[in-house]
């Protein structure tokens, strides 16, 4: 058979295969699991057929709970069941988890592993999700890749067939399952081949049926039997090791990729070993290449078969020659040791010459890099070492962290390019496709990890894409890129990008300042930087080209189109042309023959619009300054700000035990310091079409948009003159009225001037360009000021100037606009008829 | 200040305690802990203060996720807030758990810890449900007697206000749950005195609140500040161990008992020592004292705060001499190895000359008695030790069982009586009165445990009391009762009864049989074992003095008296006769004096009734039968009888690997040869007035009344004569019809009685004395015996003798009673309109 490579991320991957063994899918969303869901809903909507000749039948429930009490059920009537979870989603499964694994039923769980949320919520991924599970009697395999997820979720469905039994087959949160690699894809004829057909007709009899098989389940016992039932049991776990051991052989065979219940990595004649599971073991692998390359001797043991957990099988890979152990867990278990490292003490608590230390990483994606896995090394070949230790964090309170040699790297043959890009302006899509471009049409391997913020609107997005001669196992960051690409200047002004380009790299900035603006406008530290590092330096205006074009805003085509023009090392200009259009006709044909010619356009204008700064050398001795402001406000300035600046990797341990943050508290009234300055676009308002509705603001859903009422000597006391109205109602006669937007916190997302209904219905309120209104910041700054940050603004205070209006909802009498309508009766618009 | 000392169970111990430190419950019920809730119900309604001076403001949910979210909101809100549950509603807490773990959160959770559904579901208790929580980042204090629950209860409350991180307060549930034993009274100003009140204040300072504290709380975190912020925590983490120390320390000494994280019990020098929480450890303490007092040298470590798991205090009991350790797990982690031991070993790690060894034992409350622990310290002895090992069960397939020395018990100097009562037949109610006047007015320990039957209708009670001077740790079954009561006659042809009596003991037996009778009536077993254990036999016909004096069908005062006369070793007659005419008066005064009087008749004739039968010694050679009665099915004979006949304690392993039944499956069609016989009146068929609606075989719940319909043949081949009544409608004018009900199976609930509409409201069925209605046992037999019982019955089949009537719903036509009302409309009065 020919082997087939496809680029795509791991939970595609994993649907992939997931769908080859299901006939009922019960499902809920939750992230990062939900595109596995998603993928199978679709793929049925569209009539595919599993390796059962039918299509899944998918059951969207109300919750996780209902999900996996659905999968049981469909289960119990003898159909082959699945769902796919994460984190809390996971939670709400354990109880039904106990039962599929008590009834003996081969349910499938994949779960791209998520934190739970403690102190905090994270939609990110690390290990406490199916820690959560271990106990359930559920069998457990892990995938350390999207290529192994590919490989391994069909030896989950396969195995549990065979031991009639559920497993849950998990990979990282967002590291697996939203990396996209260029992967070997099941064929469904090869996985059907593999199927114990004997195990299906089985189950298909033991089904629920009070025809063909009139037996109850689920009954209630006593203290008799209820014990020895259990212990029967014990043979059906006792066999799963063999099966699964025995599907992974197969596998390797098939795929030339070796698999095991563990597998050992590294010297054969090791001292030293790491022991661990999931994505970070691509790194450890990497690492070990670099070190033993060095003449280092250490090696890895990784998990696969995480439940049962068979002492046999870890056994049978570890040297004899190992001395020292370091398992590593990604999670933290409070008050006890974590779970794998005691999985691996007790399994090896007869190896009396083993010394075996536990450390934490890479908690909520926490990012782990080659030189955390040489500090574990390090570590290693110390006499008195730390039990427990972290990785990848900076410990300053109970220094349980390791120390990191920050020059060390892994070797790799690999071009890496970062890209900076602002949230849905299509970075990402365009990366997507240029992952796919590169993967499906050469024969270089590619990676892509996309970095979310969890701020919805505007939120930085990262797009870390690799690419080369071999498979990529960097499971980490890009610190040092040979291309960085920033969609938007203003992060110039934000963030030290420079800092993450390698010596000699490219930068490439999406700008609307000249050429010749830019050694004055953009900040010295990046100059300096640039200069440091001899990089090469591009600009291109993508904003005014797109607008030329008629493309409106959408940039991501031109830039993508850029990337490649200043890329060539991964192919000719030529062919990345021909392949862009090819791609953009595919994905916009059903548009029209129109939408494809702009983009044809767009994409010839890439290399036609870059620009060569030439960098100065003289640059380099430019003053670096921080990309902090001082506002004054500690929490501010160290714990926000440095979220907001991307510089909160390096926060310590300490830095959380301040301010509140311990308990997860977060201090009010900060993000007006902010000033994301966001918008394209932002509201001006017009007092003579103003009704005094104060809709605006309560539409709002950032409180940028605020009503004051103002004295004379107030709007004296301005920094600016100002436009006011006077102030309508009863005992503010001799107020002034103004609706003051902040333009800096608006995100443009224009719900005020859509809810304003004006006077005659003219609305008082329009978006104008944020450049023109920008220069209201001061008095914005002024007239929000004025209101104590703490007060309860519905509290009944007496009106008077520089204060909120009262909630209008609290206010008697009709409309001031239109005289009539009470305002009882337009607040229900908003609040529902109680008010 | 004076000790005070009372009567009570651990639910009762706990929620006292639970009371003082509570503001908010949140509950909801779940069997075992549910009388904790209730109590902390009922005492907030009768206005009892906590230590705050407030009464306990109780909300009730709608299910566990609630009040464990409930709780959260509460504690967030400032107020000190507790819940109670166990087993699955345990589970449901989960999600929640992490919440008050990572917001750093003083809630405290009650748990009478109970096995978890999953190859069935059970009611009884271990501990699957706590350890599910083990990584939660609660921490958890175990408790292992009704004392340790009244004493560590506050030190839980105490801890969590004082180190501000949740506790789990966990105990057997059931064992310790549903205990009662003559317990020390925690006093509430003494609790009060050793809160920490700054801490309080902290945390009241800390609420979420608007006005005061305008915080915001459980925001979103990214890669970058989770970890750190999670390693933050550890601090409080690291202090709970002390914390808890020292208020354990501080119990000790106003107590009197010794309390620390980990205590040691046993020879100061022992080699092989047990590791174990829960009430095990009350046994083990007291197989200790046995096997130590016969030149044995071993110990006991018992866990009381198992998370934090502080290896520090582990160590600092362990005697230098160990050198073997058995942890015993109550529960079975399927594909792994259980937790506790787990724990154990990794904190021991560095131990390198110590072995040890982990075993599961007591499995959803299977009785763990004295040479069950001795087999372990046996197992401990031998060079090749068994790992993982199992007691209490007898495993034939993976031979994990450790034997059994059958013949050895503990020494002890209590008294022990065994009762056997049906299901609310009041034995229960009146052995909680007996050891209320024991523990209450003697100096005498005591202590009761009644084993319950998950069946609800007239399923067999076992009450377990112990009296005698010094406390009584035997968390066991009493195997060699030196008195057995056993209130219904009809137990001596299905239990074997007598085995539990210990030689020379005394057998009280309720029965209407005369004394002359006996010796024919009673099986033959029954009387040998009372020949061969030289019993002493005392009769008393409870039922007839009950109608006698006017009390009806309440035989348990009298019972109850008999008891206190034959057992003067107690206290005297005298003495017991005015504790139970005071206890009577308070427990009936608000009925009336009428009913105070007839239950002082009631005391007066429970001596006075009873007959002594002399045993024979002849009796010993009569031949032992089995109580079991061959029906020629295997599954219901090996199994289902066992279960009905009490002897299923000793099914092995191997029994659980046929007949379905490894995963939980029950086979259908037994009950009907249960003939539990449980119905003191059953329903006779009058065929005048029946208009073969057929609504009392619809309403029985279960399924005694069936309608049929006969052929003349079948009627001549029947083992007896019947009425029957000519069919009524199309295609069955040539049979006859009949309603046949089973008597022996029947519960007598009378439901088809109420439901019975007759001819012109003249009830067809009516209730009538069982003894007189037994003998239509061999007809029900036949006909019920016709029906192919794997036929579905609502298959339409063609109509033909010897079958069910096709479900009326199902045919159309006139209603054959009254010939005007559609079937079909009769129906919907049961299912619902859509019929």
């Amino acid at each position: 058979m020919p082997k087939s490579f496809m680029s795509m991320d791991g939970n595609t991957a994993t649907a992939h295969v997931a769908y080859a063994f299901t006939e009922v899918a019960c499902i809920y969303p939750i992230t990062p699991s939900s595109p596995m869901a998603e993928s199978i809903d679709a793929w049925a909507t569209q009539g595919r057929k599993n390796i059962f000749n039918s299509k899944v039948k998918v059951v969207e429930m109300q919750a996780e709970g209902g999900a996996a009490g659905a999968v049981h059920g469909a289960l119990q009537g003898g159909a082959l069941a699945s769902t796919f979870t994460a984190s809390q989603g996971l939670l709400l499964m354990i109880p039904n988890l106990y039962k599929w694994a008590g009834e003996l039923l081969p349910g499938v769980l994949h779960v791209s592993a998520r934190s739970l949320a403690g102190r905090s919520l994270s939609i990110f991924g690390d290990h406490q999700d199916i820690y959560a599970c271990r106990q359930t009697g559920v069998c457990m395999i892990a995938s350390h890749s999207v290529q192994e997820a590919m490989d391994l979720a069909g030896v989950a469905h396969l195995s549990a067939i065979k031991g009639s039994l559920p497993f849950i087959h998990f990979f990282d949160g967002f590291r697996t399952s939203h990396e996209i690699q260029k992967v070997e894809v099941m064929d469904y004829d090869y996985l059907k081949s593999l199927v114990d057909w004997d195990a299906v007709a089985h189950f298909k009899a033991k089904a629920l049926n009070p025809h063909n098989n009139p037996v109850a389940r689920g009954g209630a016992e006593n203290d008799d039997i209820y014990f020895p039932a259990r212990e029967a049991q014990n043979r059906y776990y006792e066999a799963i090791p063999d099966i699964v051991a025995g599907y992974m052989e197969e596998i390797s065979k098939h795929t030339g990729r070796q698999y095991a219940p563990f597998t050992y990595y590294g010297s054969p004649t090791a001292e030293n070993i790491i022991i661990a599971m999931g994505s970070v073991t691509e790194t450890i692998k990497e690492t070990i290449d670099t070190l033993n390359a060095q003449g280092k001797n250490v090696g890895l043991i990784k998990v696969h078969l995480y439940r049962p957990f068979s002492a046999k099988y870890l056994k049978k890979v570890l040297p004899a020659t190992v001395r020292k152990i370091a398992v590593l867990d990604r999670t933290i278990e409070a008050g006890a040791r974590e779970p794998l490292y005691l999985d691996v003490v007790g399994a090896l608590k007869d190896c009396k010459d083993l010394q075996i230390i536990g450390g934490r990483y890479g908690l909520s994606s926490r990012n782990t890099a080659p030189n955390q896995i040489k500090a574990v090394y390090d570590e290693l070949e110390k006499d008195v070492m730390k039990d427990p230790f972290t990785i990848g964090i900076n410990d300053d309170v109970y220094h349980l962290s390791l120390d990191l040699d920050p020059d060390f790297q892994n070797k790799h043959d690999y071009t890496s390019c970062l890209f900076f890009g602002l949230g849905s302006d299509g970075t990402v899509s365009a990366n997507k496709s240029s992952i796919k471009i590169i993967g499906d049409n050469t024969e270089q391997y590619a990676q892509a990890y996309f970095q979310y913020d969890s701020k919805k609107a505007g939120g930085v997005t990262r797009s870390h894409l690799r690419f080369g001669p071999t498979p990529i196992r960097s499971t980490y960051y890009i610190e040092d890129a040979d291309f960085i690409s920033c969609s938007l200047d203003e992060y110039c002004y934000k963030y030290d990008m420079v800092r993450q380009l390698k010596k000699g790299g490219t930068f490439l900035l999406n700008t609307t300042y000249k050429p010749e603006e830019l050694e004055e406008k953009l900040p010295s530290t990046m100059l300096a930087e640039l200069a440091q590092k001899n990089a090469k330096f591009y600009i291109i205006d993508a904003t005014e080209i797109a607008k030329e074009i008629g493309m409106g805003r959408r940039t991501n085509t031109i830039l993508q189109s850029a990337f490649f023009a200043l890329n060539e090392q991964i192919m000719p200009y030529e062919t990345s042309l021909k392949l862009m259009k090819e791609m953009a006709k595919k994905s916009y044909m059903k548009k029209g023959e129109e939408i494809v010619e702009l983009n044809y356009k767009a994409i010839d204008m890439g290399k036609n619009g870059l620009v060569e700064i030439p960098v100065k050398p003289e640059w380099a001795e430019l003053p670096m300054k921080s990309f902090m402001t001082e506002s004054g406000d500690e929490y501010f300035d160290v714990h926000v700000q440095a979220i907001n600046k991307l510089t909160s990797y390096d926060l310590p341990v300490s830095n959380f035990l301040k301010n509140g943050l311990e308990d997860g508290s977060l201090q009010p009234n900060v993000s007006f310091r902010e000033k994301r300055t966001i918008a394209a676009q932002v509201p001006t308002w017009d007092p003579d079409k103003c009704i005094q509705c104060n809709f605006c603001a309560f539409v709002c859903p950032h409180a940028v948009i605020r009503p004051v009422l103002l004295t004379d000597e107030e709007i004296a006391a301005a920094p600016m003159e100002f436009k006011t109205a006077k102030a309508i109602g009863k005992g503010v006669e001799n107020l002034k009225f103004r609706i003051q937007v902040s333009p800096a916190n608006c995100t443009g997302c224009g719900l005020c001037v859509h809810e304003c209904p004006g006077k005659a219905g003219q609305k008082a309120l329009s978006l104008a360009d944020i450049k023109t209104k920008i220069d209201q910041e001061p008095l914005a700054d002024y007239l929000f000021k004025e209101v104590e940050p703490k007060k309860d603004i519905f509290s009944k205070t007496t009106v008077k100037g520089s204060q909120f209006l009262k909630p209008y909802f609290e206010v008697s009498g009709a409309c001031p606009g239109c005289g009539e309508t009470p305002y009882t009766k337009l607040a229900s618009q908003f609040f529902g008829k109680d008010i």
